[in-house]
């Protein structure tokens, strides 16, 4: 179901009802671009630590704009599931004056791709649906609360005040004392007249300006004066009798509530999928999970364990399709991860096409004629990708069983994981508990002159068998070794070189740490001293803090240019290749039992 | 004329001999946004220096993509003109895997009042013609000629090189030995048949890696292998057996020199306007010449003389009808010179509407159905209003004129001048002279609580009339006291004050060139020692040196996010009103003899 503005409020309900009869959801985000600063394979380099690569994605991705979100819901029933699928077009829409004018940042590349697949960019600017985040909500609240005290009170508040204009009339020009005396007719009969509010006749700004102050000087403090922003113009007006002011109040109230619904817009759908707790499906989501916070919570933390634990009070339960597809069984049968080569191979043996049927009055999709890239279609093949692997699970069940819930203890192993795009060891980054630490012994970290390409390293290390290279940046990358015990080898070799210098990873680390403590030293934040630094966990009891930690910790409410995040499923589009399947990198995914126990640690 | 990508190469020739053929040039922009710092009326103090206005706008709306440009042509021919409207898509679709990913900023009020006025961004992003500035041409150019060069000696370069490839065979996977096999055997067929190229089918990042890997080990250096990216996918590949070389690099040179004056693109249109030497007319056209610069030529300036030389360079004659329209003698008889209702009024005695046709094959435009900022319809009644202006200056010559050209004396004055906005005492930046100066001793610079609104500062100045406030910042603003001979007793009584502080304009300006020498000894720049910093009039004689400067002189060439612009138009939107009309602002715009004389001391 497509949903954008103008539909929006019918929709409302079948919304809200359709995540609460679901089994599980499945989310889908598309974004105006991916990396607003170093190229991708330098935002993704295959070594970096979950930290790097958080504090990476925050600065470069989150400037982007999240404005299409597919949500499917899935329920099962007799046998099969019913899906429910929405594809959202979001727009951060002034509200009005005051309203915080979002900008955001477009990638070509990432248009242009958009472009290619038909996506409908006059749907999403035209018509899509406004949002708020939790501070701009809460000071719109009190803007209202503000503004309904003010009618009650029957004080109006013109919109614009010269303060000269009430010490005698305003200098009306010649050719516009026709229009300004019509005005001033029109509004002497609203005190002889039943009529409440007078909508007067679209003008130019000069003219408006004359009318407030020919107003305020016939009118002093008798009327309550307004611009309203309709959908083509900013210049009509709605006037008030203050005789009238009882009657008012209660329209206003209720306009008031429904202008705040307005403005909090899509967000009340996130907040939904957040309240309901069900199981959200996502493929490669770490992205999804960034933005939907960041558009429609609040600015993403500084730090990676803040970062987890909003993630946990907004999403309580996550799993990353991308990530259980990389993982004991499924790691050895599937050969190509991204969305639309997994959704093929999991129609073949030994899996098996889930049965689906779409909800009556939902336009059903049809995964033999690909919409990739229309966020609505990838939630649902999500969906049904998440169902054909867990079933598959059951398929070892003694006796086997066909069908496995969302609620089954066999896909917890899977839960609050996100899958870790081409770092080479740690396959995803851990919601619910510390992250793993991979050994890197045989890692090499090398600086050298910026004219250096990728051969002049395999030139360099040919003595040492293959090798791989994760480029840093133009003068700086790691080089893994096949063999640790060559390590040391290499390190002899360098020693006297000239043109380039050679670490290892431990020295390497251990440099960082050094800089980073020098660092804090010189300045400390409120965090260090350990009586400010807000522990995120509050927000699941009190959700209320979320929002007054932003006032409270600057820090984290960094202003300007708001932040925005990047297509997982572009990022993938170059590189199919399955990229934890290097043949000499040996690790392997920690079992079910290692996973759990890991999880168990951290809550 | 609507122009996008799918019909740009049809229509270069038309747009060509239009410009070639026309008395003068109408043009205008449409942006992807105003401001991404401060709000506008903190972008257009109305005290600002021409300087600072220069540094606010390059600063703050040169990162916004002019993504329409309208260009309407008048010739002049038997008693009327002849128009010829274009209306130029522009977006920068990636020219290929290494050209520039431009990044750009959206407003989102900005792009929510397009879409209100029935804005096609889907034309934008999906068949907007690209472009390329001049740097980035000079470097494909040079991309170009390496690759020609390549091909001319036989050598090929595969896109991709593994540096392992070529020692074995690469490991084929079980599930796609078919689909290799098959490709090897159509490319084994190349050395027999007559054909020269094979297109292979589309397949996944990790197919075409096997596939690289096996013909680079089949066939070492005996094939040209190429990636080439069609509209819909990025993996389709292009072989070439050696044996057809040199049919294949005169086939080359073509489709080389076609590739590149692709990627330049929209920019061709921008030098032919510039080459024609042309009179361009716009409407308050700051922004637009600024934005043309900065997305067609070359990143903009630090300095405010450099930008004038090279505006003067990419337009030698420009004529800015906002502020033609705000000078004598039109400035008594036009009430409202936004562009809409400058338009009507021009229609009005004592003007005339001009008399014109549309040239054959060219959709007409109604005025009577405004179609305003569709950049196209603007460029066509900006020329209206010009011509309609010009030929009322006729009027007064003796005997009296209908028809003024292009080419008369009496529109001289206005030549090279572009209106600043919200300035309230310097209309117009003077691009072929010194700006002018204007005495600003009833002026205060006021510094205050962050808490203070207008109102306070109405209430501290209650005692000296009637005052004008420009604010600054938070905490700082200018205050015009009516008359001079108050400032000094402001500034007595201001002495002892703790909360607020005053200085005079004077004061101020002193202080901020204190400043700026301070700032100046300890980062003394390239410029300053006068050896290095280029002028930039010597494009006009050297063109190459616009590109041979942007390699020299870093600090111009600033890199990261390239830079865009905003809509004039849309700025005026809020505040129609005429701005240099205050009552007792009582500067006059200098007379013809006057800019005349300033303009032959500029040059």
């Amino acid at each position: 179901m497509e949903v954008t503005r103008k539909n929006y409020k019918d929709c409302l309900n079948t919304v809200y009802s359709a995540i609460e009869e679901a089994d599980f959801l499945a989310i889908d985000g598309e974004f105006s671009g991916i990396s607003d600063g170093p190229n991708v394979s330098a935002l993704t380099n295959g070594l970096d630590t979950p930290e790097e690569r958080y504090t990476k994605l925050k600065k470069h991705s989150m400037d982007f704009l999240l404005f299409q979100f597919g949500l499917c819901t899935f329920k099962y029933d007799q046998a099969q599931y019913i899906t429910k699928p929405f594809n959202f077009y979001i727009f951060p829409k002034p509200f009005n004056r005051t309203s915080p004018d979002i900008k955001f940042i477009c990638q070509s590349s990432s248009i242009d791709f958009l472009a290619s697949q038909g996506f409908d960019f006059n749907k999403v600017f035209c018509h899509g649906i406004p949002y708020l985040n939790q501070e701009e909500e809460a000071q719109l609240r009190e803007q209202t609360e503000e503004r309904r005290n003010q009618h009650a009170n029957g004080v109006g508040t013109p919109s614009f005040i010269s303060p000269s204009s009430s010490k005698g009339p305003a200098h009306v020009p010649e050719e516009h004392k026709d229009f300004i005396n019509r005005v001033i007719e029109k509004v002497e009969a609203l005190f002889t007249n039943a009529e409440k509010t007078l909508d007067l006749e679209p003008c130019t700004g000069f003219q408006r300006k004359l009318i407030y102050q020919t107003l305020n000087w016939k009118f002093p403090k008798g009327l309550h004066v307004e611009t309203v922003e309709t959908e083509k113009v900013r210049t009509c007006f709605i006037l008030t009798s203050l005789a009238s002011c009882v009657v008012m109040c209660k329209i206003m109230d209720v306009i008031f509530c429904e202008e705040l619904n307005d403005a909090v817009g899509f967000s009340r759908v996130i907040h939904a999928i957040s309240k309901s707790g069900k199981l959200v499906v996502g493929h490669n989501m770490l992205l999804d999970v960034m933005h939907t916070i960041h558009q429609f919570y609040c600015p993403l933390p500084e730090d990676l364990q803040d970062f987890k634990e909003v993630t946990m009070c907004v999403f309580p339960r996550i799993l990353d399709t991308k990530l259980m597809a990389s993982t004991q069984p499924f790691k050895e049968l599937i050969t190509n991860t991204s969305l639309a080569e997994l959704e093929k191979q999991l129609k073949e043996s030994p899996f098996k096409s889930p049965q689906v049927a779409t909800a009556e009055g939902f336009p059903s999709y049809d995964t033999a004629q690909e919409q990739l890239h229309e966020a609505g279609y990838d939630a649902y093949i999500t969906g049904l990708c998440f169902i054909s692997m867990a079933n598959y699970l059951g398929s070892f069940l003694t006796p086997p069983k066909a069908y496995i819930s969302a609620r089954s203890k066999l896909i917890e192993p899977f839960f609050n994981k996100l899958f870790l795009m081409r770092i080479i060891d740690i396959p995803y980054l851990n919601i619910t508990g510390p992250d793993l630490q991979p050994k890197r012994d045989h890692v090499l970290y090398v600086t050298f002159p910026k004219e250096w390409k990728t051969s002049d390293l395999y030139q360099l290390f040919s003595a040492f068998g293959n090798i791989q290279v994760s480029w840093i940046d133009d003068t700086s990358a790691f080089v893994s070794l096949s063999q640790t015990d060559q390590v040391q080898i290499a390190m002899n070799t360098s020693r006297y070189a000239e043109s380039y210098r050679i670490q290892t990873y431990a020295e390497y680390i251990q440099g960082k740490q050094q800089e980073k403590e020098k660092l804090g030293q010189t300045t400390k934040t409120w965090g260090e001293d350990g009586w400010v630094k807000p522990h995120y966990r509050i927000f699941c009891r009190y959700p209320q803090f979320l929002f007054i930690l932003l006032y409270v910790w600057p820090n984290f409410c960094s202003r300007g240019l708001r932040k925005r995040s990047i297509s997982p499923v572009q990022g993938e589009q170059g590189s199919g290749e399955p990229l934890i399947t290097d043949g000499w990198s040996h690790y392997s995914y920690p079992d079910s039992t290692g996973s759990k126990k890991m999880k168990t640690d951290g809550v």
